[in-house]
C-alpha cells in the first residue's frame, strides 16, 4: 500500500531535495529591500548581546549526504517489489573523507559562525520515509542512516552527538523499533531518537501516540533515559507540503494527544520535545489552556510541560516572543533545524531565516539567565546522556 | 467508506457536543488566581479603549440547536444503509419560538454583553460531518442546517447573517454543491459559506483545494461574488481532536496548498477567509516567507494576502499580539467562534476566553483605524453582499 515512487522520498522541497545546500549564508550583501509589515520590526529590533557560554542545537539533520547513501536508498526503493534485488547494508561504501566533505563547508561551517558549540545531529527526517516499503526496509535504512550519524560523531566528536532515526513501519507495532534504539543509544553512544507519530506519511492510519501500541517503546525509552523529539516524516499525501504543513500538523497533534490523554500520569519521567516551535500549539495556548479546563483537566503547567518541552525553530523574530512570552522558558530548547525547512536570507534582516539564535538573543523577554537555560542548561537537563557539554 | 456511528456526528468535545452551552458567561465571581506564565502578561494588560463603531463578527456557529435537529439528524444516520428509513426534509418540525428560546439566552445575549453588532452564523461545523453517509445525506442534511439558519436570519435580522454548509461528500466534485450555495446566496439572502478542504475527517483522501477539482464551485463562488471560510468538520480519524488539532491543521494546511499553487492567479477576485487565526500560519509566519522564496515565488503579500483572510478567533491576549504584529490589519476580520470551541472562563482574565473583543481592544499594536477596520470595514468588504451593518 505504501510503496512509492522517488517522488515521495526526496520530494521538491528544500527540506528534502538532496544537495540543495546553497554557499550562501550569513550576512546578505545586497539583500533587498524589506517589503511587509515585518519590515517595521526588523528595523526596530537590534541584535541583542551575545550570550557567553555553550550553545546546543538540539535538532540538525543530515540533510547533506554523499550521493552514494541516496543511490543506495534508491536501489532499496526500486527493489521493494524484488527483494533479491535489495542491497546489503554492507554494500554501503562511503570514505571518512566523504563524510568530512559533506559537513565540513555544511554544518560545520555554520556551527563556527554562528557559535552553535554541538549539534544533536540526526538523519534528514523527511527521507525517513517510514510509508516506503516495510519494516524489513525501514529497518536496513535506519541502520545505514543511523550508522553515518555514528561515525560523524566519532569525527567531529565536539561537534555531533548522535539522535537516531527509527524503523517503524505503518501498522507496525513500535515494539520492533527497540532493537534499533537499543543499538544507538548502548553502543554508539546517541542521547535520543526521532519518532514518527504517523509513520503513514499523512494518512494518520496508526493509533495515537498516547495508546498502548507505543507502551513497550516508551517502557524502553524510559529505562534508557532518552526523550524522543516527535518528528513526521515526508508527506506521502498531497494534500500537504512536507515541511510547510505536514511538519507542523504533526507537531499540533501530538501536543494535542497528549494534553487528552493520561500518558505522562503513566510515564512520569517519559520525554518528548515538539520541534517547530510546538507547530500551532504556543499561537493558541489560550485555547489549549481553555480545552483543558472545559475537559475538567489540570492546567497545561501539570498535564504536559513536566513532560513535553518545544524548539526555537521558529524563523522570525514575533514568533519567537511569542513562544518565550508563553510557554516557560526551562520548557524551550534552542535550535535552528539547520540545514532545514528554509535555506534562505531574510531580506527584512539580512540573515537566514534559520539563524535562530539572532532571534533568542534579541528577545527583549527573556533574562540572561533564561537564555543561558534555552542555549544549553535545558538540553543538559532533558538529554542526560549526552556528557561534556 | 464513511458511515459512522453518533460518536462521529457529536463527539464529546465541548465545541462537537450538543448542549453544551453553560449559563455562565461575563466576568467570573471568584475566579481562581492566575497560575501559569500568562498570569504576569494578563495583569500587565489593562482593556483598552472600547472602539465605537459596529462589530461583526464573521464567525458563528448554531450550537445551540434545539433538540429536534439533533433527532432528525441521528435519524437520517441510523437510516444510512436503509433509506426507506431516511426522514425527509419536511419532518423536521420547529416553531419559531423553539429557534428563539435557542439563541436568546445564547448568542444573543452574548451579542449584547460583548457589543457585537451582527454574526456571520452558519450551522455547527463539526456537525457537518460530510464524513458520513453519501452525498444525498449531505444534502438533506445540508438543506434542513442552512433553512434553520435562514429562518434565525428572518427572525433577527439585525443579529443574524447567513453563511451557509455545503453539501459536500468525499470522493464527489465540489461541483456538485453549486446548487445548494446558489440557493442559500440568491433565494436565501446569504453572504457565504463554509467550505471544507477535507470532507473525508482527517484522512485527507479529497484533491488539493487547489485541485481544478474544485474550479466549478470556485467560478460560482466568483461569480456569486461570495467568500469561503475554509473549515473543516468533526474529525472522523481518531489521532486527531476537533477542534484542538483537526480544525487547526485544517486552516494551515489549506494555506499551504494556496502558498504552492497559482489559484489567486486563476482566480484573482476568489476570497477565502481562514479561521482560527490561521492555524499555525502566523507564528510560522517567517518560515512561509521563507518557502515562497525559496521557491521563487512572490511575497506572500503579492501571493496570497490579495486573496486570503485571517479571523481573530485566537483565545489569549499574546496570540492576538503575534498575528497583529505580522499580518496586515486590512487582511483580519474580527471574529470569536462563539458559542464554540472553548466555553469557559479564563482565571487569569475573568473573562471568556471567546471574549476576543477584548485582545483587539487592549491590543497596543493596532491603531484606532485598524481596529475599526478589524471589528467592521473589512468585513463589509470582503462580504459585498452583506449590506446595511
Amino acid at each position: 500500500m505504501f510503496a512509492s515512487g522517488e517522488n515521495h522520498v526526496f520530494p521538491r522541497c528544500a527540506c528534502c531535495n538532496p544537495m540543495f545546500f546553497a554557499a550562501s549564508a550569513g550576512p546578505a550583501s545586497g539583500a533587498s529591500a524589506p517589503t511587509n509589515i515585518e519590515a517595521l520590526e526588523g528595523s526596530k529590533r537590534a541584535a541583542g548581546p551575545k550570550i557567553n557560554g555553550p550553545v546546543i542545537d538540539c535538532h540538525g539533520h543530515y540533510t547533506t549526504e554523499p550521493r552514494a547513501l541516496l543511490d543506495w536508498r534508491k536501489r532499496q526503493i526500486a527493489a521493494i517489489n524484488d527483494p533479491r534485488q535489495r542491497p546489503s547494508v554492507d554494500e554501503l561504501k562511503i570514505s571518512d573523507d566523504e563524510l568530512r566533505a559533506s559537513v565540513e563547508n555544511a554544518q560545520l561551517r555554520l556551527q563556527r559562525e554562528r557559535g552553535t558549540s554541538v549539534t544533536l545531529f540526526s538523519p534528514r527526517a523527511s527521507g525517513m520515509s517510514h510509508h516506503i516499503g516495510d519494516a524489513s526496509v525501514s529497518a536496513d535504512w535506519s541502520r545505514v542512516s543511523n550508522d553515518l550519524i555514528y561515525r560523524l560523531t566519532q569525527l567531529y566528536p565536539k561537534n555531533f552527538v548522535g539522535v537516531c532515526q527509527l524503523p517503524q513501519s505503518p501498522g507496525v507495532a513500535p515494539e520492533n523499533c527497540i532493537g534499533e534504539l537499543v543499538r544507538c543509544v548502548a553502543e554508539l553512544g546517541f542521547v535520543g531518537c526521532n519518532l514518527n507519530p504517523d509513520p503513514s506519511g499523512g494518512y494518520w492510519t496508526d493509533p495515537p501516540s498516547t495508546d498502548r501500541w507505543w507502551y513497550p517503546f516508551y517502557e524502553k525509552m524510559v529505562e534508557l533515559d532518552v526523550p524522543a523529539m516527535i518528528h513526521v516524516s515526508a508527506a506521502a499525501n498531497r494534500a500537504f507540503h512536507t515541511t510547510g504543513s505536514h511538519y507542523i500538523n504533526g507537531d499540533t497533534t501530538a501536543f494535542m494527544q497528549f494534553l487528552m490523554s493520561d500518558l505522562f500520569k503513566d510515564f512520569p519521567t517519559l520525554r518528548f520535545i515538539i520541534p517547530h516551535g510546538g507547530g500551532a500549539i504556543p499561537y493558541h495556548w489560550g485555547r489549549y489552556r481553555g480545552i483543558a479546563q472545559d475537559q475538567k483537566k489540570p492546567s497545561l503547567s501539570e498535564l504536559v510541560l513536566k513532560n513535553v518541552f518545544f524548539d526555537t525553530c521558529v524563523y522570525h523574530q514575533p514568533g519567537i516572543d511569542l513562544l518565550t512570552r508563553v510557554i516557560p522558558a526551562e520548557n524551550i530548547l534552542f535550535a535552528s533545524e539547520m540545514l532545514g525547512a528554509v535555506k534562505g536570507i531574510d531580506p527584512e534582516t539580512g540573515y537566514n531565516f534559520d539563524d535562530t539564535r539572532r532571534y533568542i538573543e534579541a528577545s527583549t523577554i527573556l533574562s540572561v539567565e533564561d537564555k543561558r537555560a534555552i542555549f544549553a542548561g535545558n538540553a543538559r537537563r532533558i538529554y542526560p546522556r549526552m556528557r561534556g557539554f
